[in-house]
């Protein structure tokens, strides 16, 4: 049997409906979903159409406000705190950078720190706003405590992702777009479930020591920061995941390491709080505000055309830009169509049941 | 017989005298002699006196300017362009670091992206210049390209450093200043000195296969971005490295990658250059621009002791904060003194012969 491809535009409106079934305006609805298909399209699916549930638990456990009032509440010229009302993290997310970009536009750059937000998908995705408006994106987030520090037994960490985005002239833009973490928590959850082992250096038992069994999370193991341990460098790892975390967390007000809230509904709300919910950080940079936007532009095409004119090692056949594999995964995912795994597949018709929302699978 | 230690004030004024006899004004050599001193005070001598032989050297080559009129060639509020006009990276990186944060005092935060640049020692002394002003500081440096980027045996990308300081009420600053990869190329030096093999992860040789033998790097070989293999997330290692080279020097127009000019005098001139010198990029970001300072203040002392008492793994004793180590050594030194490697300390007495400056060893 051929297996069934779902048309972008047709998950992108049937994921509108059921955000807005819950009570998002259609704005709303379209910024969760816009979000989470282009991690589909990138090939992040981790970050995809497996969130509908999760979002949609998350709404019903009353963890996540549909109705949102976004606010501003501290700016400067150049920076902003954003509180983002409870809501999706892609209400927020879209909001904040768009503020950045404004800032940017008059000042040069722009630096917006939101909290009381919720799982906002892929980073990459506001990174990349800045592009069209010839600004370079930043983005970071932290996300469940998951990660232990250098030295130590205790999860105090997300797997805080970073992303930056850097327009190009002829070339498609440089989007780096990563976990701080050698692999992400998805990855070792396939490997349990199928009894494999992992390398060394992605996980740590109980007592800090190093192992190769994925399932040691579930027995108070953590994961590792990349570089993996101290003397390959996991110190390193260590200080830039906490340097995600203090942007994402401090400078708007938003809970840190430990005190991230769960993204999703299946684990408890935590006792102790430090902050207002999840929290951001975007940024926006002129590229004219350094040098001419084509210059810039020209010499940022000459560093892809460097990189990718590398010599492969042996064996490989070609050295990748960061961004390279994502919009090749796009460009096929857009011409072919998009494929969901069963497990999401069965969600989505439970949903669609449950809010009388048609579901063509 | 007991090994010589040297004060660091007498130290700071010799070194501060030997680059006012090669041309550089009282304040210009005092601050490279200043960020020399204050790399040995933390431990990261690799950047520290060693480098008072390499810098006179490259004055004697006449690849760096003594009188350098460090100039903004471009601004917008909260943006610079710095030309460094070939002089020692201090120079610039000292003016540029100050600009950032006087930008950043009126419009909150403040991006100074600088060419024509030199060797500038360690990138955390000026993200901490941002810290008695209650702003965080950042500072990323490109460098010497010796690192490959994933899959590829070419050495286009320094060691890149980057460095974050936050400033915090009743504890010392969070301070992250590392580089992205997983060992500095000094380490791999003295490895190979002594015949050691090092562990898989730190280099490869010229097909771009794993090797634990660190000439590797005299034969074709090169470093590996921090994650070590693919596997492991050198492609993160690889994108956080870009990163800092597209930072610094799209942004101002300096040489990027393979480009960078050696900050050695005994690596020649490259034939083709991209840009102007070295690249730096510099930022400063007030606290209060985002929440009140006493308020990020306290909740960063609450971070610190969060990660701070996080539970050490199996035989260690505790989990640092990044600075800890350097802050420790800071105040042993400033108490004991400094010792200095005696090929260093033979450097010091040629350049003391040659120059008619008394050194007292």
């Amino acid at each position: 049997m051929e297996e069934k491809r779902f048309r972008p535009e047709y998950l992108l409106d049937f994921t509108t409906e059921i955000f807005m079934h819950i009570g998002c305006s259609r704005a709303d609805a379209d910024a969760v979903a816009r979000v989470l298909i282009a991690a589909e399209l990138r090939d992040h699916s981790s970050h995809g159409m497996i969130r509908v549930k999760e979002y949609y638990e998350m709404w019903k456990a009353g963890r996540v406000n549909t109705v949102p009032v976004v606010k501003v509440v501290h700016e400067t010229p150049s920076t902003a705190v954003v509180d983002g009302d409870r809501g999706f993290g892609m209400v927020t997310g879209m909001a904040s950078m768009k503020l950045a970009i404004e800032k940017a536009a008059v000042t040069g750059t722009g630096w917006v720190a939101a909290r009381n937000s919720n799982h906002f998908g892929i980073a990459g995705y506001y990174a990349m706003m800045a592009l069209e408006h010839d600004m370079v994106g930043i983005c970071v987030t932290n996300a469940n405590p998951l990660v232990a520090p250098t030295w130590s037994v205790s999860r105090y960490l997300g797997t805080n992702p970073l992303a930056v985005a850097v327009p190009a002239l002829n070339e498609p833009p440089f989007v780096a777009d990563f976990a701080s973490t050698p692999i992400a928590r998805g990855k070792l959850a396939v490997a349990e479930k199928k009894g494999e082992k992992v390398p060394f250096g992605f996980v740590q038992d109980g007592d800090g020591m190093p192992s190769d069994d994925p399932s040691v999370l579930r027995r108070g193991g953590s994961m590792l920061t990349l570089g993996g341990d101290r003397e390959h460098g996991s110190h390193k790892g260590y200080c830039l995941t906490a340097v995600v975390d203090i942007f994402s967390s401090l400078f708007s007000g938003a809970n840190f390491g430990p005190f991230v809230p769960p993204s999703v509904a299946y684990l408890p709300v935590l006792d102790k709080k430090v902050g207002e919910g999840t929290g951001h950080f975007f940024g926006a940079m002129r590229i004219d505000a350094f040098r001419p936007a084509e210059e810039f532009k020209a010499s940022m095409d000459e560093w892809i055309h460097t990189f990718r004119n590398a010599e492969p090692s042996k064996g490989q056949s070609r050295v990748l830009i960061p961004g390279d594999p994502e919009r090749e995964a796009e460009e096929k995912y857009k011409r072919e169509g998009l494929k969901l795994v069963p497990a999401v597949v069965e969600d989505l018709k439970i949903i669609a049941g449950e809010t009388g929302i048609e579901f063509i699978f």
